[in-house]
C-alpha cells in the first residue's frame, strides 16, 4: 500500500514525546509509553498491569479501545501544522484475542490525510500475536483565524 | 424499530448491579456507575472528573470509547444464560461533541441476538446533546462442557 | 435520543424525489425506491429481485452494503442549503439476518449535524425483522467560492 | 504485522476463479474480476465504468461498498474447509478520494482467523492513490451435521 507524503515533520516533538510516560489522564492510568516516532506512523505500549484486567482475568477491551483512540489523534501531531490540533471523529476496532500478560504494543500508521482530516490504522501486538486492529478518522483543526479553523 | 424478545432476564442481576461502583479496573477508575436495567437495555453514568480529561480541557476520547466497550458488554449480562459471558468482538463509534463538565450518560440497547453473537447500540448524551453514538458486536461464549461452548 | 434541530428544510426536493425510481447507476440496479421524506429522515426500499441474490439464494451483502450507502448521503439532500453535496467520509454496517424474498425497507436518521459534517443511523428491515444496522458519517460539501467550501 | 497461519489452502479453487468475470448477479453488474489468489490474500478489479457513477461524475461509494462487501467474503473460499461457507458480520468503510476513471483495485488481506470467524483488511487503489479502506468481520459456516455447525 502506497504511503502518503508529509508536508510537515516536527521531529524535535518525538524526541521529546518518546520514552515520556504521562502521570495524569487515562493515558497515564493505562500506563502509556509512546516508543517510536516517524512521520506517519507512532509506536506506544501499555503493559497488562492488574488494574486494566476484568474479574475474568483479560485486560478490559475499554483499555485497548482507550489505547488505539489514544495514538489515533497523537500519530498526527509531529506532522500537522504547529498549534493545530487532531480530534478523534470516528474509529472501528476489532478485538481478537484476550490478553493476559506482557506488554500490548499499538502501531499506527496513517494511510490519508488533507489540511482538514487524516484515516489512520492501529495494530495491537501482545506476546506476538495481532489482538486488535482499529481504523479511524481524526478532524485537524486549525487554531482560530487562520485558514482552515 | 423492532425490539428482539429476550428468552431470559435475571432481574436479581439489576438489582445487584444498579448503583454500585467498581473500585477497581478500568471501569472504577473511570467511575462508572449502571443507573437502569430493563431487558435489552442498561444505562450507565460517568463524571467528567479532572482525571478524565486531557491538556485541551476536554474529556479523552478514550475515556468515552472504554465507557462503550464496556457497556457493550454489560448489557448482556442478565439476558444471557447464567455462567455465560460476553466478549467484544468490535465496535465503532463516532466522537460527534466535546465534553467538558457534567455527566455522560450510555445508553446500550440490544437490536439484535443470536445465542452465539449480539448486536448493541449505544447512545452517550452529556449536558443535553448527543456527544458520542457506537454499534457493536458481541459473542456469547458457553462455559465449557455446554452446547454452543 | 434527542433529535438535532434541522435549519433547512427543501419540502419541494421530498415531493420529486418520492416514488421515483432510478434508471441509471448502481441505484437503478437495485431498484431503490424513496418512499419517505422527512426533516432528518428518509425511507427507502429495495426488492429482494434474483439478480441482487448470490448462488446461496441469499440477497449479496453488497447490496444492502450500497443501499446503505445511497440513503446516507441522501437524507441530507433536503436538509443542506442547496447546491451543496454531501459525500460518503465513512460507515459501519452489521448484516444479521440472510434476505431471500419481501422488500429491504431502509430507514436514515440524522443524529447529529454540523455545518460540515453528518452522522446517520440506519435500519435495514425486511420480513418484520431487522435485517442491517449501520452508522455512518458524511462530509458536506459547499460549491467554491462559497463559505466552507 | 505478523500474519496468520492458514491450515488449508485450495489452489484449484483460484485458478478457476482468476480472471473469471460473472455475468449475473451485483458483482457481474459492477464488472468484477479477481485477479490474484494466494493463502489469506485476493485481489479483485472492477473497471470506472458509465453505469457505476453518479450524477456529480464520480463512481457511487455503493459500488465500492459492495467490492469491499464482496471481496471480504471471498478471501476465504479458499482457506476454509469444503463445503463452508462465508458471510459477512459488519464492516466498517473509509471512502478516501473521488473515482473518476481507470479501475479499482481492491486488495483483501486475512488479518486473523479461527475456525468460527475472519477478520480482514481491504484497501482499494484507483490510478495510483489509496480510495478506500475496509476492515470487517466474517463468519465462517460448516455444513449442517458437521463440527463447528
Amino acid at each position: 500500500m502506497r504511503s502518503p507524503v508529509f508536508e510537515h515533520f516536527d521531529e524535535a516533538w518525538g524526541q521529546r514525546v518518546v520514552g515520556a510516560k504521562s502521570k495524569n489522564g487515562v493515558d497515564g492510568f493505562l500506563g502509556i509509553v509512546v516508543t517510536e516516532v516517524s512521520p506517519g506512523r507512532l509506536v506506544a505500549e501499555m503493559e497488562a498491569a492488574p488494574q486494566l484486567m476484568t474479574f475474568i482475568g483479560n485486560m478490559h477491551g475499554g483499555c485497548i479501545s482507550a489505547l488505539c483512540d489514544h495514538v489515533l489523534g497523537t500519530v498526527l501531531y509531529p506532522i500537522m501544522p504547529s498549534n493545530h490540533w487532531a480530534a478523534t471523529t470516528e474509529f472501528k476496532i476489532n478485538l481478537m484475542a484476550p490478553v493476559t500478560k506482557g506488554v500490548c504494543r499499538a502501531t499506527a500508521t496513517v494511510i490519508a490525510m488533507t489540511r482538514r482530516m487524516a484515516v489512520v490504522r492501529i495494530e495491537v501486538e501482545n506476546e506476538d500475536r495481532l489482538v486488535a486492529a482499529a481504523q479511524g478518522t481524526c478532524t485537524i483543526v486549525a487554531p482560530r483565524g487562520e485558514p482552515g479553523a
